[in-house]
């Protein structure tokens, strides 16, 4: 059960109307790696757990959390659109070319369709959608996925802290580039924390019986480009980072099987087949006029 | 430049018709973890990389590798609707309920669209999509991002691996399984070289100027949930990966603000606001009136 | 069947060339409440109508008429694009920021795709889709999503309305605004027609028997914020409008059920799961070799 | 800002596994009238509300409540897929066809994604949307699309109620249908305050200056199909229900205008034109080179 | 204007109630080459034409009808679903393994959304979208596109024929499949009469002043794959189509530049860069701080 | 298998940054007629090929040219927005109204998501989706639609070459649009040599027994608008294309049937019946109530 309470964990205000930078904020709260996306990331990782406990309790925890960013968020953006110019006649489209701009650069979707609010969107106007999260069942895996996404979060704040010289925006931001940095370190911790508790291990799944792998590829790099330097990483020799492998460089394939021959299936599908086979085509269609009569 | 060679990495041939299975191999060909997905990602990290060198050399050399793996599943998934019943009338899906429950599992599209061939869609027959793949320009963030993607592609291969007993199947995901524990590897390996190497750290981005975010609450585990659990992780005491701080642990928020007043955006958005607004939306209107004579 | 005449229901012709207004007009001919949505949505529920005469009558009439006003729209938006700059390298983009910003707010595809032509988009160039529609075979909720749907859209215009101070397109949307208040008032007519003539009545579906749902929370208003004014409301005392209960205030939910366990699945997905159940996913996994040997 | 607690609103059990059902479930969890939809719909409703107080504490408690049962139906999924057979080899979908059936007619991404987990996705597997939420700032339109939501989410509960005989599922969906018929109430309830409070008044947006719309045609039925029973309908004669107009019945419309001529833009868009024009292309094209050198 | 007639163009009746085949039905409803598709297509083509007169006239009179067959299907799925098993308990999915086969290949949304009705979307559920037409002002390359959609729509109208032994359905698509051979035909005659009139010829567009494009590889056919009978095409030697040049033959390309060099975009963005940008990156953040303060 | 070389078919450097154009180009990378997407069909098409030999030769020869036409492009687009102004306060949005339009017109999430680099998507920011690929298995019908894709390609590039005087990115198009007439050349010619090859004919799919279409229908105009002049076309008397009939003119239909009777399904859908059905309904529920007791 999720229970809301009318105030922010902090001050979302912005210091002057800004419809362009509403629409830029729309990708940390409803783009791939916006706040809708980690909100429900968490909570149906949480929802489809097979582990009561600390790391159940976790993903509860900071979905919730993530819930009340996406207040914050929309919230910021509505009041960033409330004073700003968003295409109304008296806002001289025509004859300033600043006004026009701006009008030009903001999300018109705001003010045709919101009146002046913000949507589930990203800063392009794609529409959220869930196919933006990642709850597998696999907590090793996950935790990858939701460091993977705080990451690429904070990065896009970051970038979004350029873009604005609000002082109101930017505390906001300076909130949010704190919280990514704890959920950072907190998802790469507890990855961390299940393989030191033995419940994973690399490679995920690590469950899956090894030696029904193709064991002699795989700890190969083969380099299906020309750029000789992708010798030299730590991931053409050496040991491999779980443990179980040694790395080698090849140039290109090492393995490789000829192209299967052409399928044929049946001559009702209508595809084009060589000429045998156009025959049992027509036959087929006479065998079906048969069939019918 | 990419050059095409008529042969496949390894075989890639079943035993027998499989109409449902092939709808299922689809998600590892056209899923939000499928093949398509990491050769689109690995390839535009490249275009879009900032750094020539190995990093470089190695995304054009595994995103060239996995557009072959791509090859690979459409190939068998050709193969295995070939001589499947794919509810042509004489399949006698009426009377045979064994076949009327494999046309019934199967995907449609797969015969009445692309008359018994591979599709790029999902194993629910959503198509694939560009928002499937992260490319940032930050190698950090997007390593991580790989690793994810290979992390559920593998553990999606292993799920596959046990829905089927078809030897030929196996084979091919025998060699998938060791190409995604070999990438996997390799980058997390990356992402340790590029640390090493001090091209970039924790948090990511590691170059924002970490003052300008809001620092006291860049530790702190707010639990937003009522599990007590959650306190005893190594997300909630102890130092954090970064190395920038030290966990502490909260029981809900630390900071507080109130919810912002509710907007009040110019009267023409015709939106729902209090008496004294609703004045002057008329009083709008009767300028907007004027204007117009 | 339908018809065409190449005729429209009413004048439909810019004074003067606008591309932004082009872009922001799509939103009513190609987005989520636009002319294409009406126009399928009536056909649709006409099409599933279970019921002959008056109503399915009417569904058919305005359907077809909405496919005009789609028309409508289209022609208009050919027409504002006919001489406006699109971004031809001498409409001097680079020199004059006015065009520059007539350039920029602009919908490209409508140069790039349609050649200064209508696109089946809304005003941020999403494509319509079969999504937006709304037909259920029950006329009490689908009347009441057709009456939702033309106060969107009359929302949507009247705010375009005053985006414009061309008085070609005013009287375009003069028209539609009509069209508009005459599509809300007979939604609403026949819905209440329905319920008069002993159809339908609510709560929707009203056939339902009444008795096989949780009866004591029927009328609670249970509130999962805090904000004590929802008790003011109408819908927190007094009868309901459905006529078969009193609504009740109260804070919170009035029952509660424990989470239940978290779930086990086969050890063969390789979800995260506690340590007896990691010995049994390592059983089934032998098992499943011996099974396949 | 959101607080989760450990407990579910209502018990949530089923009594026995049943992955097909468990698809069909998604509907109301995921679907265009799911539960995230109207979770999502309150929020944004509350959060760009411009009217503190009554109607926006509803918003925001109602909210939070559906975000709640979007957790009930999670956790009822996983637990149908908990013990079912979902593909697996030693299912035997080969040799029975009931187990073929199942696997046939469930959500294989159930499966070979979540690893028999929920997901955010209607019983197609389409993802759930940003588009399939309304929010458009009009309290009145607004309610009638929040009532509309409550409608066809109720129906659609009704209708899974009797594709189940499971008394755990049918339980909970006791509970849903009783709450839908509660916000079904309330909305209409609120609906009827905003008008009776002068807030708001049809037809919606009740502030447009009237006399802008073409108000010949604001109360005409004009009825584009050939049915004569549209005419007897209360929405073709007497007051309607806004009380500014008297219905009046038309075959057909009561205007029309000519199709405006072809439209002629820049020959650089290489449209085909009429001969005249094609010369103005081939100019274009001239000028343009010689713009270049 | 469009008018409907309460009359369908030829008969729409099934023998029998079939829900699976009602699915696969769908594709050619609302699928990527469904009715939908070419009444819209054609419709977006008269209504951005630039030519008035025969072409245009076509597209109207074609397009009409196309929405006429979207009746037609609609009314023949609402009628395949009318009495087929849809999933209600005592359809007995539990026990009779065809019935459940039955109801594990239908479209659930058929039930549970649409209550036995038609939907806009395709046999995997794929709601219809405005992407699947073509509407480009370039009469030539539209007629083209128009071919292709009757091409592809007739083949999926003739492999679905196969799929049925339904009398009724079966009528259905024998009228489909005549008008499909009649379009076909059609597109390609105009497609030939533009050219022989002298408003279009090849290559598309035809305008574009040749000399602009890079001469040397206008009828080179460069193969990048190994497959050598890609020579003994009449595309690798001989007259063009066009009749401006003449076909030649290269093993790979036959121009190649090298690599830019990898991008150095501004700092702030965060990407992985060289050392030396990596000084600038840190200064840049120097900068930005000194210009906030 | 695929191999990737680090070089370009072409140079592809522009002479100066240009966000706004960046946008623009994406559409041919990644839109709907982009190079995405004739390098993903010819590929699905090689792959689902039933003829080894020179068509499917060349499938992937000009696939895997295609592949290296993505590269190009992706490579571009970063270039245009190396030193670009993309919205960071320095480039002073606020005061420079041509700074501000170019921030405005451009993809903003080239910016936030990309860090400056080329993304999957067109030049409205949708993504890249595998609905834009055809791909069925009747190769006469799929190159037209190679053909059509190529056309629409070269439409889209010949206009993008007039909105931009940049020399390289000139030299770039010219490149695509010489590439773009030997692909539409090769189209047409394959599709030639497959109908003198006695491999397929007109109309598609030619074998598909004639007799069983409706003939007497598959030669008719049939025109549903009201525009004379299409009667004047070669569409409407004189043969068909196909050589098997004669095409003759008719206004409206030359067949018609009733609309069949509303549908009456099981009344737990609750659909909206006549009063009959209604009783029906009751009884149904009743029914239902007795077989759950």
């Amino acid at each position: 059960m999720f229970f809301h309470k009318q105030e922010l964990q902090f001050k979302s205000k912005p210091s002057k109307p800004d419809a362009v930078y509403a629409r830029k904020l729309q990708e940390v709260l409803g783009g791939q790696y916006g706040e809708i996306t980690v909100a429900m990331q968490y909570g149906f990782q949480a929802w489809n757990s097979h582990l009561p406990g600390k790391y159940r309790d976790m993903l509860f925890g900071i979905g919730a959390e993530e819930m009340g960013h996406v207040e914050m968020l929309a919230v910021m953006i509505a009041q960033l659109l409330e004073k700003a110019p968003l295409g109304i006649t008296e806002d001289a489209v025509q004859s300033d070319p600043t006004v026009a701009a701006v009008v030009g650069g903001m999300d018109v979707q705001h003010a045709i369709v919101a009146g002046a609010g913000a949507r589930p969107v990203d800063s392009n106007g794609n529409p959220w959608q869930g196919s933006f999260i990642t709850a597998s069942g696999n907590l090793l895996a996950d935790f990858q996925a939701n460091a993977n996404a705080e990451m690429q979060g904070r990065l896009q704040v970051a970038r979004l802290y350029h873009m604005t010289d609000d002082h109101g925006v930017r505390d906001l931001l300076s909130f949010l580039l704190a919280r990514d940095t704890m959920h950072q370190n907190q998802w790469i911790a507890a990855a961390r924390e299940l393989q030191e508790e033995g419940l994973e291990s690399l490679p995920v799944p690590s469950n899956f019986p090894i030696k029904k792998e193709e064991r002699p590829v795989s700890y190969q790099y083969q380099n299906f480009s020309d750029g000789a330097a992708a010798a030299e990483g730590s991931w053409a020799s050496g040991p491999a980072p779980d443990g179980l492998g040694e790395f080698t460089y090849h140039d290109g394939p090492t393995t490789s099987a000829p192209m299967p021959p052409a399928t044929q299936p049946d001559a009702r599908y209508y595809g084009t087949t060589p000429v045998p086979n156009r025959v049992e085509k027509i036959a087929g269609a006479v065998q079906d006029k048969l069939h019918r009569e």
